[in-house]
């Protein structure tokens, strides 16, 4: 019998994403230790020595083999360290990884979608040349239902991935595949930034429901009455300038409604259509989902900052203009009453301030040189 | 006993307001002649002789001296010429009117607030130096409830009043106070094109409400529940950057929720918190209107190409940022599927290309000097 690629798994994050990955990981055969820096979290987990789960692949308990606030217990021989987090998440993780990362180690952040950031982190802690690889997109449609327990609606079974520098993408590819059969290699981490749906189509949509979500305390279903015609032009525009910003970087990545359409979540005739509209309101699967209770709201607190900034500054870097995704960053920050680019995902916040578009591509195919 | 300054008033328009304005006038001793070009408009009250209305001042039919649509026999004689219309129609309207127009008659736009383009329509018909006055409002909260009634749920007891050029408001001011004594009397048309308090509010309102528009065709309150906290820091915002424009223009304006309480419509309260969700929120005579049934209504259609356009212009001339109004003009384009700026109110369209503030300032106050 050969040896499998991978054996032990390391998952930093116990919410949602990092449990649904810890029960669907163990039940699929592998060794499982979950890390989280919140005891509390962690605390009901241990008592139980394990994650219950309702999933397509069927109900009971995970058992882990380490739940633990100790990264470097964690990570010794772990042959994959998996990040699961928000985006603004992504720096507490990646700094306390950082110290005790080696270099037969695959660190793989899902969904990551933070561009240059985490290249920065780890330099930061003395990386020189990092190395590491990432989805769009979360796994799982899923829940922490419950301190001990987590719900999985689907396993997703189309991943945009991408490795960083883009050189190690298809080595890393060969490796998390192993894991995730479903992810689809593409050339970069500029590659996976731009698939990420929920910034394109949630801060459009807040907004045009703001008098909606605050009047009704998100008392309709988001997706299938809030995404209305009007609203729907408004993500196509946005989709437009993505691509078009993605185009002027040489990024390849499809449009919002095929992308949609890949991942399971609307019809041929709404694929058809080309129009957000048409996909939202064929969406068999988002159809239930409710509405934010509050306009204060990952849909703009993460999706803004992470999402449209990020689509913003790549256009400035690529002298694209991003008329209809700066309206929308403006306003939800008046809406809001809160200055949304204060914490985003900006060239600086990179260590890219200054750098030319040229010199970027390169860092992102070729890495860090000095 | 000496005689009126102003005897016999022809009215421009038969819609809400020029009906309602007919009643209201008749009922106080003017005698008048009610003009449209809308001839299926004219029938039913050409049947009775006049207009019913309800009223605070009473119900009952108001007999007119002349209902036609005949501009020459209308102004014959008329005191006052008195256009009530949407802005987009005045164009129009003062067409009809300039052929027949005498020096000693009055032209009286209510509501006008289109600032040069009515002297730009008389300077194309000929009148080398145009004179008229108006209000920033309407002078009656009212409805056309039928084809031969109109309602009056208010008659307004402040609107603010200008001339042009500026030289002439204190004289036309003493002559249209005969007629509406709820006048005041502000320096020129650059003072009433500010106060017009629809285009603050509607543009934002509607744009952070599309998707329940369009979802519910508009079954909630506009005003009391489409108005919330974030919607009304968004009205806030947009107020905020006329304020500006107003002052570095030199113009005499006050902030939204002042105006909105010297007209009737909110509390105390509200006027001391100077935020527009109190103002709105605590207002008895608008909570119960309903909100648009669609997008495509004068709340964007009228109120984005002759309000927020109008302020955005004028801080274009005056070398303001009005990033906010900018933003709500782009989103309500693209949200709309219709570019607003198509058939605005700009520079180009009031004959200013090009001019410098300096001589647009002057032209305010003293008119054309070829």
């Amino acid at each position: 019998m050969t040896k499998k690629i991978i054996e032990r798994i390391a998952i930093f994050g116990a919410g949602g994403g990092g449990t649904s990955a810890a029960a669907h990981l163990t039940t699929i055969g592998f060794e499982v230790r979950l890390y989280s820096q919140d005891e509390n979290a962690l605390k009901p987990l241990q008592e139980i020595g394990g994650i219950e789960f309702d999933a397509p692949f069927g109900k009971g308990l995970a058992k882990l083999a380490m739940i633990t606030s100790d990264a470097a217990a964690a990570m010794q021989n772990a042959d994959l360290v998996m990040v699961v987090s928000p985006a603004h998440l992504h720096e507490k993780w990646i700094s306390a990884a950082a110290p005790y990362l080696k270099e037969n180690q695959t660190l793989f952040v899902s969904p990551g979608h933070t561009l240059m950031l985490i290249p920065h982190i780890l330099r930061s802690h003395g990386l020189k040349k990092p190395v590491f690889c990432e989805t769009a997109t979360l796994p799982y449609l899923c829940r922490r239902v419950g301190p001990t327990k987590c719900r999985i609606s689907r396993v997703s079974d189309f991943m945009v991935f991408g490795g960083f520098p883009g050189v190690e993408s298809e080595r890393l590819y060969q490796i998390v595949k192993s894991v995730y059969p479903s992810i689809r290699l593409f050339s970069n981490v500029l590659e996976t930034v731009f698939p990420y749906g929920n910034a394109i189509h949630h801060p459009p949509a807040l907004l045009c429901n703001a008098g909606r979500v605050e009047a009704t305390g998100g008392k309709f279903r988001h997706y299938f009455d809030g995404i209305t015609p009007s609203v729907g032009r408004l993500i196509d525009a946005v989709d437009r300038e993505r691509l078009t910003v993605a185009k002027a970087l040489g990024a390849e990545t499809m449009p919002f409604v095929e992308l949609f359409y890949r991942m399971g979540y609307t019809t041929e005739e709404a694929r058809a259509s080309g129009l957000a509209y048409e996909a939202f309101h064929r969406s068999e699967p988002d159809k239930w989902i409710p509405a934010p209770p509050k306009l204060d709201h990952r849909y703009f607190l993460e999706d803004v900052p992470y999402g449209h900034i990020i689509y913003s500054e790549l256009g400035r870097l690529a002298d694209v203009s991003t008329p209809t995704i700066n309206h929308i960053i403006h306003l939800a920050s008046v809406a809001l009453g809160k200055d949304l680019k204060a914490d985003a995902l900006t060239l600086e916040k990179m260590g890219l301030a200054g750098v030319t578009k040229e010199k970027f591509l390169s860092l992102i195919k070729n890495g860090f040189d000095d």
